[in-house]
């Protein structure tokens, strides 16, 4: 079956210890797109600039991206500039040119309206709901958030947040979000926000599921193998793995969403292996189930 | 099979959010003897002072530890003084009273010389070296060390890491150690020092095991439901499980090693549930096995 995601697609500059790129592919739509795409039919609603080229269209469309609903707006596409430091877990922000973002005002192509699952990747958490009361027929709805929403938009969040099935964030925002610093309790206190789960995405140790109906949490592993070579884009393509393989599946069992926390990580981490949406512009299905193969031997006693 | 511990058996003062205690039971070898003695014949030696009472040798020899070995010198037992802010993942110091434990001079007994297998808990390295030297026949020998031996004794302990097969220390200590902040080339690097395997410990997120031969690392998950009340002795309760079940099978397999692991986890989850070896002190092996299992559902797809 087939996603939507609404989120951004962007242009990044970055430096990581192992070199440096600028203007490359990037946003949270993109990163999220490419990663489904190996899983489902996926279509994006996202604003580019007059300088987004036919080219950087194709990384989507070559996926099997539908693309109907990038708009093209008059200006600049977003552009960020940042900069990763040797722990490679933070990254300091250079600069944030939101551009034609700024306007941002997400349209739904007829042709979309039938999808029945839904990401909201990081966006004012406003569009989110507002994307969100113009698909009010979908099955499944995933939505992520960031600390600058949880600081500066929080009545908006919380009204997003109980529209939302699942939310994926990481463990500083399930701290912030919840007003707690212990991970369990701070779980705990963001579902009563709404969500049916809460995906608590640890970075290099895997990523935790927490269930509103007090069911067993589950945890999948990251891959400790692996040289990062820049994280950026690591959270949106967990999300794309994670509700891609969802959405193939379409029924919600247990087992699926098992499944879909493994699929998160494994795209995780590919994405990470190289600069921007290199390594997942290369990618084959083969290596996905290759390598969920691997997490399940990290993990799994026999 | 037994198996031998050396480190430290001592009182602990401490505060954690969930309240306070004044001169309870601690040390490494305490909480590494406690645990593995749900597994396997324990021995231990140690240094206690004058006000060791015969109360608190009775917690060890109530579950089988043998305490031939606990040395009772002139003077004071070493005390350690120390408060944990919210996060409960770093102790602040406040004193360090080695009393008796500063001139800690191991003695092996002999009826402990036919040990198996042994446990270099967190001591000097040079000691560590020592007692390795002293069990020449022993069949594997685990070993831990921090960050004050890396900084002021790193020749020491180079040396002492030359003859143990399996270390297990924790993230910071392992990229501290080999001067890498990247987790894999960090354990890649430690393992040249000369250990078989390193586990690495990541407090609330698990451990996983890396193995100088190349084989696939393995990581053992964390409990996050719990209510950490205190996070003294994780560490070395993580380690009786581990050395503890590896010891009660013999046979080093890799099915062994993995099932250590999940051990480890165990025991170092029930050890924070109070505080100092208060759970330990009450816990059945019927609880072990039970939360083994809710370790294995955590993290296993079927």
């Amino acid at each position: 079956m087939s996603i939507l995601v609404v989120g951004s697609v962007a242009f990044d500059s970055l430096k990581t210890p192992f070199g440096e790129r600028e203007k490359i592919l990037g946003g949270s739509a993109t990163y999220f797109s490419l990663a489904a795409s190996f899983f489902t039919q996926v279509r994006v609603v996202a604003v580019v600039g007059e300088d987004f080229t036919a080219e950087n269209e194709r990384v989507l469309t070559l996926h099997g991206v539908d693309t109907t609903g990038l708009e093209r707006a008059a200006g600049k596409t977003f552009h960020w500039g940042g900069e990763y430091g040797d722990n490679l877990n933070e990254a300091k922000t250079k600069f944030t040119d939101l551009n034609v973002f700024e306007n941002f005002a997400p349209k739904i192509p007829p042709q979309y309206e039938d999808t029945q699952f839904l990401f909201l990747a990081n966006i004012q958490p406003e569009l989110q709901l507002d994307v969100r009361h113009k698909m009010p027929n979908v099955k499944l709805v995933g939505g992520d958030t960031m600390n600058l929403w949880i600081n500066i938009k929080r009545a908006e969040l919380e009204k997003t947040l109980s529209k939302v099935d699942i939310l994926l964030i990481n463990d500083t925002e399930a701290k912030m979000l919840a007003g707690d610093s212990s991970l369990p309790r701070a779980a705990r206190k963001v579902l009563e926000f709404g969500p049916k789960a809460l995906v608590v995405k640890h970075g290099e140790y895997g990523a935790t599921i927490f269930f509103r109906d007090g069911s067993s949490p589950f945890r999948a592993p990251a891959l400790p193998i692996e040289e990062v070579h820049d994280p950026t884009g690591a959270g949106d393509s967990f999300a794309g793995g994670f509700m891609g393989c969802i959405a193939s599946n379409g029924e919600l069992t247990p087992q699926t969403l098992k499944r879909a926390m493994f699929y998160g990580g494994v795209m995780g981490s590919f994405a990470v292996e190289n600069f921007g949406t290199e390594r997942l512009q290369k990618l084959t299905r083969e290596e996905i189930d290759e390598r969920f193969q691997v997490f399940r031997s990290l993990t799994h006693l026999d």
